[in-house]
């Protein structure tokens, strides 16, 4: 990391040369004072979806009614491909469906399905809590071996440890591509050959990094995927998540919950379930609409502002925000918890520091918003489209001076 | 059924008498040629909710953003207790969740697991389809027998017929309250006491009744039920559903998909599952926010009117279209094919004729909104605080001018 001036002024240096910084304008932000350094429980309000919501409210559901089933339906699968064209999926692989923990329930059973006579199902105890649970709830209720990984909580994970842990009575194995915590990258082309080598079925989580950094689903052989679509995708508390399942599997793999938007001809209603032919069969009942819409907006915005120009930003930010953490912070007794190497890393950084929670907390009565996570962490959220060079410079001068004042010390 | 005048002047008489009358103006009809008679698949839009949508988006999700979690983490219980009001339910047993297809496969598998060594789901081939898809593939993944009774289309389900069916293998009984083809009633107190005699427990579908009759869950003694909020409830497309867990069961049961909405101090993000108290932990993941507040002011909006106010209105009504279709349309080769009494109802009347498809198309042109069900069936749906009688005499009018023009007859 070369170091350059902590100031206020190369801070709007960076933002005045930034080809992104008009995007900030395509998101609401009322309130000038903000600094909103979370963009993980919750991403910005994109002014096309407030517009597009507003419509779709007033005038497809107010005035159109049921008839606008005409159309929702399709939502879904359009939805998906809008998601697919930023995971490096072909057509016909993505769909927009549940909550990330019923994917990852559906897929896990998918594949359990097909591994048949395999026992062990692999993560890692770096992964998500709600992907480590579903697993767990999997395998005890197919009487499977859960085998939880210990992985560095700050360097992410380790292939080798993945390499020993796989063998041939591998069933599935699931980590996330970017660790929610540390914001460490998993090598999604290493460790899924690695999966593949045992004969298992590898899912990847993309919650934090579906948004924020180039990924290739099918350049790196992947088997199946889910993500959310609150983070970086910006479309909204609790919208719908999406789910990938590759081409040569699709046709093959079923999934456990079968309902009446994953059956073939629906409103023939008839009397046998018969799964639907592409990716409508992993859908369940009656989708979300609104979360729906959200997700198309969301993933058009980020698809024309380009996932490239996104990730490049991306690295410039995490870079300042580390540039100042080890010239403010770092001294005052925060230790870096994420890869200190921008290629390891999404877009988040998380510091260790016994005070983590109360540094939230006081950062929050500054209106300043960034997240406390056990064991003793706390992050900062950097989300591209919206975020300035400014607020990184304002966010990290506000933690130096609460520390100074809290007496924190190296 | 006591005739009366089939006019237009009667119909506003009844409109002018009608102590819910008022409510209709709580909700967003634009188009005052439309009449809406489908409240099947999509309710309206009550004009509170789209405030208050508009209200979320634009200041919880937009301005307060990532911090609105502390107050909507609390809304799941809020809007469940809001149905609960509406269901004979007492605090504690009901939340909203998910959709209807994923409670009924929660409900179901954890059922199952509280009754080890019964190889029987029973259900209907009048139930609707995502119920018997859901539990055809429960009982294929634990290789259990799936038990589809031949129940009348028209009539409903008979008790006799479920008494026959289940013994002491028989795990779970599911059944619709109100059947969505036919809209008869099943009769919850003899049914549920029925299943309880064989050791069975019985799952209730409430998609077609919620919001539109009186139901007891607590007082008929049932176990499990599951509903949908975007019909009566008015909650808006893909709004998430309910599900209700006699609190007898409720500590006892577990359900299959454990996501982190329904761990145990879930923000701890501790290492293993730990099934929160209360009826969170028939919770998956991150809640639908959006459809959750929609599900909170419909419910709240029904509460208001009453639901014996509501029932009341729903009677007339459906004896109004039951009186015009025996002097109009039976004598034009309609058939009514939902139960004559209106205690054996409840707000929808079905129509056979071998047109049905092509009479809904017709109407739709005509701006009436009727829906088309298999087999050759049309369907009036009539959600009493919105539907006026003069909306009631204007389609059955309509149809019988459509069926003259066509040259049916009798």
């Amino acid at each position: 990391m070369i170091m350059g001036e902590l100031s206020a002024e190369r801070a709007r240096e960076m933002d005045a040369a930034d080809p992104l910084a008009e995007y900030r304008e395509r998101f609401v932000f009322d309130d000038p004072s903000l600094i909103y350094l979370n963009g993980n429980s919750l991403g910005a309000l994109p002014r096309a979806t407030k517009k597009r919501l507003e419509e779709v409210i007033a005038t497809e559901w107010g005035a159109a009614l049921g008839r606008s089933w005409d159309h929702w339906v399709d939502l879904p699968e359009l939805a998906g491909e809008a998601v697919a064209a930023l995971i490096g999926a072909a057509p016909g692989q993505t769909i927009v469906s549940d909550n990330t923990t019923t994917n990852l329930y559906k897929l896990a059973a998918a594949a359990l399905e097909a591994r048949p006579g395999r026992h062990v199902i692999v993560t890692d105890n770096d992964n998500f809590p709600t992907d480590r649970y579903v697993l767990e709830g999997i395998a005890n209720q197919h009487n499977l071996e859960f085998r939880l990984l210990s992985t560095d909580l700050d360097d992410g994970v380790d292939p080798d440890l993945v390499r020993r842990a796989v063998d041939d009575d591998t069933a599935l194995v699931s980590l996330s591509h970017v660790a929610y915590r540390s914001g460490a990258f998993a090598d999604m082309a290493t460790l899924t050959q690695i999966v593949h080598q045992s004969g298992a079925l590898m899912m990847w989580d993309l919650c934090h990094a579906v948004g924020s950094v180039p990924i290739e689903l099918d350049a790196c052989d992947a088997d199946l995927a889910v993500g959310c679509t609150y983070k970086y995708l910006n479309a909204g508390p609790g919208a719908p998540a999406f789910l990938y399942v590759a081409a040569r599997l699709r046709d093959v793999l079923r999934q456990p919950i079968w309902g009446w938007f994953s059956q073939r001809d629906q409103f023939e209603m008839g009397p046998e379930y018969r799964p639907a032919e592409g990716m409508a069969k992993f859908m369940t009942g009656t989708p979300n609409i609104l979360g729906t819409v959200a997700v198309l907006e969301g993933a058009r915005l980020l698809a024309e502002a380009g996932i490239d120009r996104i990730r490049a930003k991306s690295v410039l930010l995490t870079e300042f925000l580390a540039e100042l953490a080890a010239g403010w912070l770092e001294p005052l007794g925060c230790v870096l918890a994420t890869p200190r190497e921008p290629e390891h890393r999404g877009s988040h950084l998380s510091f260790k520091h016994p005070d983590a929670e109360a540094i939230v907390a006081e950062l929050t009565k500054a209106n300043i918003v960034a997240d406390f996570r056990t064991p003793g962490r706390f992050r900062f959220g950097l989300p591209p489209l919206y975020t300035r060079f400014i607020d990184v410079h304002n966010a990290a001068a506000a933690t130096r001076d609460l520390l100074i004042a809290r007496g924190s010390h190296g």
